[in-house]
């Protein structure tokens, strides 16, 4: 085999929004950047989340380093599952994704040494030299990483980021740090976000939203405000601002609570400094003075704004004094259930505010005009869409073709391969692999059992028990509707037809599958379509 | 009973977008404004839609009227059922939507007689006097409705419409007719459009989006354009524009096909003027001049988008020379399905169009501004919100207290109603009637069955036959991983311990039912979750 100096390949992440993955194959072992979930396609069921493949990695028995730029479910959702696969995985984390990972692996019963770095970290990677890079995006604590070779060659990864240079909390973006170790190369490939391309504004600062977050909370009417509850810095400015207009918050929700512990523990916020209250301490529960801070703005099954907004959860009724706020925005597939949300709250005549009334919510992924900006400062020979569907990742390429002709542009999708040999760069298209579907207990179920589910749901069920001695025939349907149920004597009547007369002399495989056909047809008659049919026969 | 001059009450569409009807009771004969479907929730599986059950209109045994004011299925889609419920029914409807209703009741198998009307009907219920108003909306042949007692009492209702002046091919908004025999009552009551009250501002005209679509047409690539295919005045500019630039026109998917026709017999739009190709005639598929109008602009499973997109329209194959424009935007609900439709298409690499990127789309439906423009030349004392979701008809009422406080708005939902006596007004709070889910061969399903499937898809199923003299046992799972088959023969083993030892003495439906909870069960600790079980002894 020819020697090869770095392979890069996304293994997921790119033409998707969900379950980022990149891999940079170097001579003499793996790095892996990020390993998350994707959330589930809305006609999957109940599924928990969908993982990628990453049997792959077990061909080449180089060692593996796992590095995670920040703690989103997207980044960090299936770390547990990766480390299950590759035991002697060298685990990176910053601090806050560290606290994160630490919760999950507790849970799934075992435990691994996470190495927790700072923006000071260096490691080598063969020749190459990895430099984490604070980045501001939406949860605190995210890095880019910068990946070099002296001045020869030099890759930026940031799939998440927003390019603010006046943050809350936190330091800004951290330009100049690429430009020492990036920008000096003589080729520099950028990976960058494409998440928000189709907005051509820059992206709102945490900073950009106090105004009207203040407005709203000045009000002293009853306030819930719902947001991601990964928001942590959103959720300290709330936090400042209950206590400047002395109001008590209150959080509902598991994963609030979850976030501001990890964030507790880790020091990026105290919040003992806070006027804090738990639900069922509280008092009066219609006290104006009230904030709740809540779950649910996707308007999950089991959110808290979801609960509030039916009336079932204890000690709260809405009514036209309340005001709702949105926080937040519908990540694409969630619109039909926020706007059901929404409407049961308009049912109590609360006051609901989204980011289309007021400056509430801001994002944490850069419009045009900050990758413009950015890009101009770290000024890139080529530049690679990443984080994005296919359809981002285009208007991306467009959008650096117009803006920065100068800059190479490269369009990739899961699983293609770039390749480094002797400095020149070749991109070879790669099929992707199917990622995995995880059910309940963290079990694989594949594709072709969930287009079975699919079936049931669109057609209903039709159970036939034959007792080939007794003659005895049982049948019993789940899902079909109450007037079928007048047909299921004729159906049994069929069904014993087939089985005891006309076909009494063949083998039960046959007579079943008979059975199997008429019945699906009989109901189709009778129904328009073909539940599905099992016919037993004891 | 106290004698009551006039009850109205919506029944759908009112807290909802879909189904319409409302219902004018008179004295001595009933007035039913439109029947339409509901499209089903995205968790409702493959049903066809839901209707709004009418069993309550059969207990007045007065006359009825169904007046249809356009043809959008949410206006008529149900008409069908309404005259298998009510055969007595009289029948209005404008000439477009007669020819769409004739084309449901050919296909439903009987035939009925349709009064099809125009602006000048004058129809008296009791003392009041009917008399259809020509609006401006998204299909042609768009009426509201004015309803007066002489000057004393008028209503007008206006379910779809935008305030158009300068409309293609049609008359402009009839404002003067509505000021002639509603503004002059002394009490005027409007219900008005709340679809679009989102939209801070007027809403395009037809007109306003030919300069963009000609840009695009002039282009000379081969280009596709999907768009609701009831929208027949953007269908007409198309094909002129396409005959101004010498382009073929193929029309794919048969709704388009559809409404062309049923446009082209009512003398709306002459098909043979315009230079139409059959998708089977085209000699050279790839020829720049071709344009193709299709279907699926939603992502529908069978729309012509969707094919195209995937590869699977014969004749069809994308190439990057190729634009797709969507003259359509996302109905809520169906956003993830549409990116998904144009992450197919960027894989292609075509040039996708949407109305982010140019003026491609006017909606149907008023804006903030049309509204305004709308009440101050129309004046109602009364307005109340219709045709939109609860959220939309408190933001109407929001807007029109801000905007025009000197009428008063009312807030009203499905089944409220609205009761007229001694020319007092009084609304009456009702609770709403459940729709009725319709699937298949227009056969009814229970809520409960649909609830049935729903844990069907989300646990998948178990089925255990027992034959009790043989002691033989089946074991058939469906929609399970395949790693769990290796449990089955435990399971058996579980079934057989329980059935001819444990509870060998009792009865079949003691047993079964304790197999039932044992096989969940033991399923549950293998999967994390319990599929549902039918266990048939025979």
């Amino acid at each position: 085999m020819n020697k090869t100096d770095l392979k890069i390949y996304p293994m997921g992440g790119v033409a998707e929004i969900g379950s980022n993955i990149t891999i940079f194959e170097f001579e003499n072992e793996i790095l892996a950047i990020d390993y998350g979930i994707l959330f589930p396609y809305e006609d999957f069921f109940d599924i928990n989340y969908l993982i990628v493949d990453t049997q792959s990695l077990k061909k080449s028995e180089k060692p593996i380093t796992l590095f995670i730029t920040h703690g989103h479910e997207d980044h960090i959702g299936a770390v547990v599952h990766f480390l299950q696969e590759f035991p002697r995985t060298k685990l990176y984390a910053p601090r806050l994704a560290t606290e994160l990972i630490k919760a999950k692996i507790f849970k799934a019963g075992f435990s691994f040494e996470i190495e927790t770095y700072t923006e000071d970290l260096e490691v080598s990677f063969d020749e190459y030299t990895l430099r984490p890079v604070h980045v501001t995006h939406s949860i605190p604590d995210t890095f880019g990483v910068i990946l070099h070779k002296q001045n020869e060659l030099a890759f930026l990864f940031i799939s998440d980021f927003k390019y603010d240079l006046n943050p809350c909390f936190e330091k800004p973006f951290n330009t100049d740090k690429i430009k020492q170790y990036f920008t000096k190369a003589k080729r520099s490939i950028a990976f960058l976000d494409s998440t928000n391309i189709l907005n051509p504004d820059k992206t709102l600062s945490e900073n950009d939203i106090l105004e009207d977050l203040e407005k709203i909370i000045a009000r002293k009417q009853r306030t819930f405000i719902t947001l991601f509850a990964s928001n942590i810095y959103r959720v300290h400015n709330l936090l400042l601002l209950a206590k400047k207009h002395q109001r008590k918050v209150c959080f509902i929700g598991r994963s609030l609570h979850f976030y501001l512990e990890s964030a507790h523990n880790v020091g990026i916020l105290n919040k003992e400094d806070f006027p804090i209250i738990e639900l069922d301490a509280i008092e009066n529960y219609t006290d104006p003075n009230l904030m709740f801070i809540v779950t649910g703005s996707q308007g999950e099954h089991l959110g808290a704004t979801k609960r509030i907004s039916n009336g079932d959860q204890k000690h709260i009724t809405l009514s036209e004094k309340d005001i709702f706020v949105f926080s937040s925005k519908a990540i694409p597939g969630n619109e039909k259930k926020i706007y059901r949300l929404i409407n049961k709250l308009s049912d109590s005549n609360v006051e609901v505010i989204t980011s289309r009334d007021m400056q509430v919510h801001a994002s944490g992924h850069p419009g045009q005009k900050d990758l413009a900006e950015l890009l101009k400062e770290i000024q890139p020979t080529d530049l690679i869409p990443i984080h994005g569907e296919t359809y981002f990742l285009r208007k991306h390429i467009d959008f650096a073709a117009k803006n920065f002709p100068q800059i190479k542009t490269h369009f990739i999708t899961n699983f293609d391969l770039i390749m480094f040999k002797n400095g020149e760069m070749k991109i070879i298209d790669n099929a992707p692999t199917d990622p995995i579907i995880i059910h309940g207990n963290n079990i694989p179920i594949e594709r072709e059992k969930i287009s079975e589910r699919r079936k049931l749901a669109c057609n209903g069920l039709i159970v036939v028990t034959i007792n080939h001695k007794s003659k005895n025939i049982n049948i019993t349907t789940n899902g079909l509707p109450n007037e079928f149920a007048r047909s299921l004597p004729d159906l049994r009547e069929l069904a014993h037809y087939t089985v005891f007369q006309e076909f009494k002399n063949r083998d039960y495989d046959y007579v079943t599958e008979k059975v199997r056909i008429k019945t699906r047809n009989f109901a189709n008659g009778k129904l328009g379509y073909k539940p599905i049919t099992i016919v037993s026969m004891v």
